[in-house]
């Protein structure tokens, strides 16, 4: 293997070169999805230092609206990983952590002091529930990550939200936005940068430039196919957004979401 | 001022001590709203690296469903300053970025293909937009913090998400999600670590308890309280909560956001 920059590999680009860069950074540009693990658990120790940095995630107006449940028992996370479309790595890791958006501790508060809470019925509430959940963790991804353990976010964890909620005895007006399994990764299936969009694809300046983003697309389309190529698999990257978003037959059951928001109380007024 | 560790900063209680750390955890904790910046341009160099880390966040099935608009000219940050509640910084910075929730690049290449794209009709997909371009411009915020950057995110740019689109010229399937402000901290204006809520009260084990978790939030409204107090503002944290979230009219305008959505090309099936 030849030795690259983390930046000409997150393009699969060799002439992208960063002039500014730090050991963050640095760590940013080689992350990678985990998906297999050594059995070893991830400490507590580890697991607080992972949610402190979560919550040092901007939130807005201070709202904190989400939480996240640490699921350790073997069996809970094998009847999660059976709810998340069968995926191994939801149940050999060395953690499951399922973050939740939640409303619910200021509809708690609101019925405890006998306010109204009504603007919490509109999507745009939802909406900053999920963002915040969002940002609280993906530094818990870029903090796991500083501490040596591989981690995958598990969007599938939408796909049984009622089920889900079950297992983890959500209360009212919380739903499981996503799970992310982490630990400590198996050294004899290492991970791969996976290249993404040329910046000109996706930074623009001033305004929008629609034309000159997207003739960006082909040059990527043959990058991203040659990365999945090195792993014995086919298809470009046109390919496989079309086909992951052709209809509700590709969405798993999730094109039921918001049905089951507002059953759980975070309707999208 | 007396010296305390980030992490009894962060909760505000001095009692808190991580037993594992690592220096982007110490980036994290850290973590500060910076509101006010020194004249200073934040360089094309710092910004492609800021865009190289944002776009090394996760994402679903690489859908990549996000761009993002770096603002410099002096009249349309004010202009978009005027739409995002009047705020100082979001006219006052060494840039803006407009994080954009990005349906447009696939739905155009849907177009070109002469393909149905019938699953971003629906609120997952949409979702999946959002939290995506969070996860990204999280990232974003770590690297530029890592680079001696102060931050804040501008949630008010969706107060008027249509004249918005129309300053950036965004195309159809496209949503201006929030800005982000960033410049070289003002040192005259140091910004504080805001205390968050107790570890206790969002982190549960195996499953949700809301009795346990409630019973910390007594403490944290008098540790806030306290915080800003030592500003020279009132109010706890319950009573913040509960007037944000009152109804319509402490929203600014977004509690038209699933409309505004629908009619940008991102409906909420």
């Amino acid at each position: 293997m030849t030795t690259t920059s983390p930046e000409a590999q997150r393009y699969a680009d060799p002439r992208v070169a960063l002039d500014v860069t730090s050991d963050s950074v640095d760590l940013l540009l080689r992350h990678r999805s985990v998906r297999r693990f050594r059995p070893d658990a991830v400490a507590d120790a580890q697991l607080r230092t992972i949610v402190a940095a979560a919550q040092s995630a901007p939130t807005s107006s201070n709202l904190q609206p989400w939480s996240v449940v640490a699921v350790r028992d073997p069996e809970r996370k094998a009847r999660l990983a059976h709810l998340a479309a069968d995926q191994r790595f939801v149940a050999e890791n060395g953690l499951l952590l399922i973050w939740v958006a939640d409303l619910g501790r200021a509809r708690r508060l609101a019925c405890r002091h006998g306010t109204d809470l009504a603007a919490a019925d509109y999507l745009e509430t939802t909406l900053i529930a999920f963002i915040d959940t969002a940002l609280a963790a993906q530094n818990a991804v870029v903090a796991a990550e500083s501490l040596g353990l591989g981690t995958v976010f598990v969007g599938a964890i939408r796909d049984h939200p009622k089920q889900v909620a079950a297992e983890l005895a959500l209360p009212p007006h919380t739903v499981a936005a996503f799970g992310l399994a982490l630990g400590v990764p198996d050294p004899d299936a290492p991970a791969g940068i996976k290249p993404r969009l040329p910046q000109q694809a996706v930074l623009h300046h001033e305004q929008y430039d629609a034309v000159t983003a997207d003739a960006e697309l082909p040059a990527y389309d043959r990058r991203l196919a040659a990365y999945r190529a090195s792993y014995g698999l086919s298809g470009d990257w046109t390919t496989r957004v079309l086909a992951r978003l052709r209809g509700p037959e590709s969405m798993a059951g999730r094109h039921l979401l918001r049905e089951v928001l507002q059953r759980r109380g975070l309707p999208s007024r």
